[in-house]
């Protein structure tokens, strides 16, 4: 059953396109990879030798999605993947993905959300970069904390603060998880969002910029970190997290 | 108690020297970071409003040590910690710190291992360059997969084969997770460790050498590259592993 409806949460039109392709999965397939600890003297096998021959003999080798990485517990990132990386997708068990691009998404890829009963949550941000002449008094509101472009030493690059914020509300909800985060190439836009995290997570600024420029390389553009550096997580503290930055998880 | 022994898996003399400044935490904080899916209708935060404002709010926000990022489950890498980086430590609950430096570890970072129970695991690699000008007939079995440096096109960079089974298997052995690995910058021992844990999870070798140039970027060494495709993990292959590759968790 395909079914395709606006995001309650969503405060504008077109903001989140939820497409569930398949009934949610049942089990969290994510928590159960976390082995309880083995036997204190022997770390054994959980499955026969016979099994984990088969699984990892051969030439079967797995191509993960460009710029791919783990963010933290449940969560992923990359670029856009392909038909060639599905099979390192189903080894992750995910529970949804968050496409940050703005184009319908592939059919190829939506039959293999289909098959492995994944949600897609598409947030469209535009990827190109364009310069706003406008004055500031005419910039819409996600503009808000930006100067006018006008001023700016390079191409202002219009990453939707509300669209971010929308898309941060399914990254934390861990009903979601294990959630892979991608766009185009995993660097502005999936970059940005990561961003976000760490703020919430309490990273401070430098480390922030160090992991964007990490997966931006050469790419980088000072516009997103400044998006990142003026992003307010104030109105998120209260949200639940399961990072391991979170303390609460810890006592 | 600080106790001091030679790993009984070495098969070399101070390949690896395993410290133990304290007993080992008797609750596996790893994985109580993994909250239960919460009810079907709302998130919760599991404490009160009053302690995450105590917690996210403030000034003291988190320095993650250069090149942090996580791997896999229960597996982070970086560079070398320094005190400003161990509140960031504390919040992911580690059990034990992989040094692949040979230098004697830092008493600061001694004293924090003691104070938060986290065990050491130093395998000394060293991490400068050299050009070895021996014939390929003399150079000694950890090399024995190498051409001799002088055909080589950059100086030849000794990453100890034996010395990073030996770290593998640490890594492996989920008692001991959450764990770090880490080295000066995180770049190369580092790196050339994660790739093979990266081969044991069946990548391919376009995405192990794309995530090694990552963290090594300008300073990417064709040797450490060389390192990780000719390194075999065929004899590694019966290890249990709980990576998120792993398919036998998604069943």
């Amino acid at each position: 059953m395909k079914v395709e409806h606006q995001n309650e949460a969503a405060t504008g039109p077109q903001m989140c396109r939820t497409i569930e392709v398949a009934p949610p999965p049942p089990p969290p397939a994510f928590a159960h990879r976390h082995l309880p600890p083995p036997p204190p003297e022997k770390v054994v096998a959980a499955v026969p030798a016979a099994v984990e021959d088969r699984d990892r003999e051969g030439d079967d080798l797995f191509i993960p999605p460009l710029n791919f990485a783990m963010v933290d517990n449940g969560i992923f990132r990359s670029g856009f993947p392909d038909s060639a990386n599905f099979s390192f997708l189903q080894t992750l068990g995910l529970r949804s993905i968050i496409c940050l691009c703005p184009e319908p998404y592939p059919e190829t890829n939506m039959e293999f959300l289909k098959s492995n009963g994944i949600r897609l949550f598409q947030f469209g941000i535009e990827g190109y970069k364009y310069i706003d002449l406008l004055p500031s008094a005419q910039m819409d509101s996600s503009c808000s904390s930006y100067a006018p472009a006008c001023v700016l030493p390079e191409p202002f690059v219009n990453i939707p603060e509300d669209t971010i914020r929308e898309a941060l509300k399914v990254v934390l909800d861990v009903r979601n998880h294990p959630v892979l985060i991608h766009c185009k190439r995993g660097k502005h836009r999936t970059g940005c969002l990561v961003g976000c995290i760490r703020k919430l997570q309490r990273w401070c600024l430098s480390s922030v910029f160090d992991e964007y420029q990490r997966f931006a390389a050469a790419k980088a553009r000072v516009s997103d970190q400044r998006f990142m550096e003026l992003f307010d997580v104030s109105s998120l503290k209260h949200q639940p997290m399961s990072f391991s930055c979170s303390k609460k998880y810890n006592n």
